[in-house]
């Protein structure tokens, strides 16, 4: 195989430390092309930006690396990346990340990190999300660093149909207390919501979001049961939604006459 | 059954002619509360506003109906709906739309409108989203309504599991042209992406969004299929992403022992 093309992204912007990391990981595989955002984007999901026109700039920021920053969405920055910066290239594998706190679960949904790497799945791109349980900016990713550099090593080198992407999370934990990696479901778990009310300066209300993750889907084989038992949890994840096991049930409406009564 | 509530939300903004159609239709059923995007929100996804306040305005839209303008995404509104509007009260159903244009196949990703129903889903709600497959301010959502109302009719009367999402889009076609319905899966369906690229007045590059909808999945139980047959399609959804036929597949990944090489 020729030297892969690698594209990195994230959604914490493009000088938060995880990337740094990941692209650090990445570089040892092959030729790296970071293009990420040039602001903070968690909680974006799969937002693209359609009313406004999207920066791309030359950026410094990794050595020997060729980098670019993007006024967009994660979404807008893979799309940017396939289509103006490595136009008429095959990418080989896109990787985001490294993502400061857990994508497990229905997080997948919220993530701008996990978008990021499910858009890149539609081009057809093996991709592969990277989320660490830590948000604070000074969050260690040397323990999980081995790890993260195998599962890239797999995906470059294993045969598996094209556009497929994994959602993998890695515990808080030292390198010696990490027991090894499973492949697992996405948990059923929720955001139990709670809104901070107050007033602004003018005295008007403003309502600012905050929740609790509350996971009640106890089963062993869930990405969330792995991770709080020391594993790196990975999630095959698809971009098809249909309930397939909920077709049958819905075909009475194939009755219907849109006749209204 | 006691007159049951109904939220009602979008992503094209609380004065977008298709919101004030589903209105029309929902309210014949019970209570409706509205709490919608004081802007268009097309193409947010499931972005959620993590860094910011978020307002919410009590308005008059729709006579008769009690009506919320919100400053955030589609998802933030279901939230502020769910926990601060409605809070401590059971919402028995949520629709979402009716969206100018269409969300078949992949476009459940980028919809704000789907995403929206798909928020409500994840809170137990069973939801629906709209969509009419016309993007014009002047669209004509009567054809639909009588669909529509069946429809909703069916979602709060029949008993099925709690917190299911049904994906529903309308041709643009005449009342006597729509042939019924038709449960779907989705298709797998791409955009083909291009940027206009331009320059500003300081003769800074920018870019653009634009693309194209190709559909190369052509057998005929697809969203995709049924719309163009004629047909309204619904695709039951569901927000677990993993992909269970990949996971054997990966199973290798579990003898890694994160020794780097």
């Amino acid at each position: 195989m020729a030297k892969p093309l690698i594209l990195v992204t994230n959604d914490d912007g493009i000088v938060a430390p995880g990337i740094r990391a990941l692209v650090e990981v990445a570089r040892q595989f092959g030729e790296v092309v970071v293009v990420a955002p040039d602001s903070p984007q968690s909680g974006k999901g799969h937002a693209i930006t359609i009313h406004d026109p999207l920066r791309l700039k030359h950026v410094q920021v990794f050595p020997g690396i060729e980098a670019w920053e993007c006024s967009g969405t994660p979404v807008d920055c893979v799309k940017l990346a396939k289509h103006v910066v490595l136009k008429n290239r095959q990418i080989d594998l896109c990787v985001s990340g490294i993502n400061h706190g857990s994508n497990a679960s229905i997080n997948i949904l919220y993530s701008g990190t996990l978008s990021a790497a499910m858009e890149a799945s539609l081009e057809g791109i093996h991709s592969i999300g990277f989320s660490l349980l830590d948000y604070s900016f000074e969050a260690n990713f040397e323990p999980g660093k081995p790890w993260i550099k195998q599962i890239i090593d797999y995906a470059l080198n294993q045969r598996f149909p094209a556009g497929k992407l994994l959602n993998v999370n890695i515990p808080k934990l030292p390198a010696d207390a990490l027991r090894g990696i499973r492949i697992c479901r996405q948990a059923d778990a929720r955001w139990v919501e709670e809104f901070m009310e107050g007033r602004d300066p003018n005295n008007q209300p403003y309502y600012w979001l905050t929740g609790k993750f509350v996971n009640e889907d106890s089963n062993n084989d869930t990405d969330v049961w792995a991770l709080e038992n020391g594993y790196i949890s990975v999630v095959p994840s698809m971009h098809d939604l249909t309930d397939y096991s909920g077709m049958e049930h819905m075909r009475k409406l194939e009755q219907m006459d849109g006749v209204s009564k």
